[in-house]
């Protein structure tokens, strides 16, 4: 089995934006296939896991987009695992258009929790090894985002049916869609994501009371939270450039 | 070439909700993602619509599921056109699991505007007829909803970035999306949905402020609405049964 995985999508005209582009969650979306898939068939996906009563967690992700693919676009995602220790593995993206050309790297850190506990498990290391690969990936890696919640008020957001995941927690590519529409339509008009980068500390449940919160770092770096009871679950920054259009 | 498509899907376990099941949203993605592609093979897709500077819109969905798929399964979407009016089409799908047992059907009905005037335009009968298909559809046509927004206060939301399709307006699934997050979690345990349809009746757009409408009717059946200064930018029904676990 090759080390990396190599996966064929075309966008899809009703899951564009307004701008007629693939969205940061939709791209999202691809990378979860990508892995996914790319996990299990290789004896380690979603049902091997659940067979150990063990479970992938998403823990950090970060995209750096160059071009964002449009309308009726064959794409290409790469992925492969890069790093494997006791608790963490670390899993890196390439999308490319259909000639090879790069549109985006991703780079995302994954735990394995035990079903019960919910608390990290160790990593089949040797046998995740088999898989490492030294395929380049030169984005820099999910780093510190610095807290802003005591610095904006927040707005408000209530956990709903459609963002729970199939384990009943708020689904990771939904935390990215409430983070990205705190920021005004003005904004998407006139530039664009190049880097976003999240972090998740711990899981939302169904009902929980959350706030949102945004603010500006430095320019065109805004640094994000979801809090609720006044602590962070999860931080996130984004990085805008004008718009290439 | 055939005149009904056929594609196939793996339902993906990190697009399910709770129940390790597919949503009603996600299988109105399935529909989307099939009508797209039957139309553009057949000469009457997105670009085609384009280049004539019209735009299909849908304006009805109604879709029964006897079935929900499951985790990590494979589906196969059929679709067909049943009728060709002046103004409107109908169109048709049948989702089986990989056997060819059926799972759920639904109806659609669709106009083509143009995309200044955002006006119905007169469709392309003779074109569209070609892929008249008799193929049978065993469930009811989407049909009148009664209003319910005067009865009921109605819960306040704001179209954001994320809602908003390729038009700038909000996207068909995502109305799905809101009005099913009226129910509470404690139904989606215990029932399910088993008949959902939706009326579109004018475009939200960015910003405007919603009032999200539910009303049970007669006993397990919800009507529903959204509205923009108290009148109905969209009706829907939703018919719950007993959980089939």
């Amino acid at each position: 089995m090759e080390k990396v995985g190599e996966f064929h999508f075309v966008t899809e005209e009703y899951l564009l934006d307004f701008r007629g582009r693939v969205t940061i969650p939709m791209i999202g979306n691809y990378l979860m296939h990508a892995a996914s898939n790319h996990a299990s068939t290789r004896g380690f996906g979603f049902n091997d896991m659940s067979e150990k009563h063990t479970a992938w967690v998403l823990s950090r992700l970060a995209i750096e987009i160059q071009e964002y693919p449009s309308m009726s676009q064959p794409i290409k995602v790469y992925t492969w695992i890069d790093e494997v220790g006791r608790l963490f593995t670390s899993r890196c993206f390439e999308l490319t258009d259909d000639t090879g050309k790069s549109m985006a790297f991703a780079r995302s850190i994954w735990a394995a929790i035990d079903m019960e506990t919910r608390r990290p498990t160790s990593l089949d290391i040797e046998g995740l090894s088999v898989y490492l690969s030294d395929r380049s990936c030169p984005i820099e890696r999910p780093g510190k985002i610095s807290p802003v919640e005591s610095n904006t008020p927040g707005v408000p957001y209530q956990i709903k049916y459609s963002d729970l995941d199939v384990n009943g927690h708020l689904n990771s590519i939904k935390y990215m869609e409430h983070l990205l529409d705190l920021f005004d339509l003005e904004m998407f008009k006139a530039r664009e994501v190049q880097r976003f980068e999240i972090a998740y500390m711990s899981e939302g449940k169904y009902g929980m009371p959350l706030t949102l919160h945004k603010e500006e770092a430095v320019q065109n770096r805004y640094n994000m939270a979801i809090c609720h009871d006044g602590k962070a679950i999860c931080r996130a920054a984004a990085t805008w450039t004008e718009a290439k259009g």
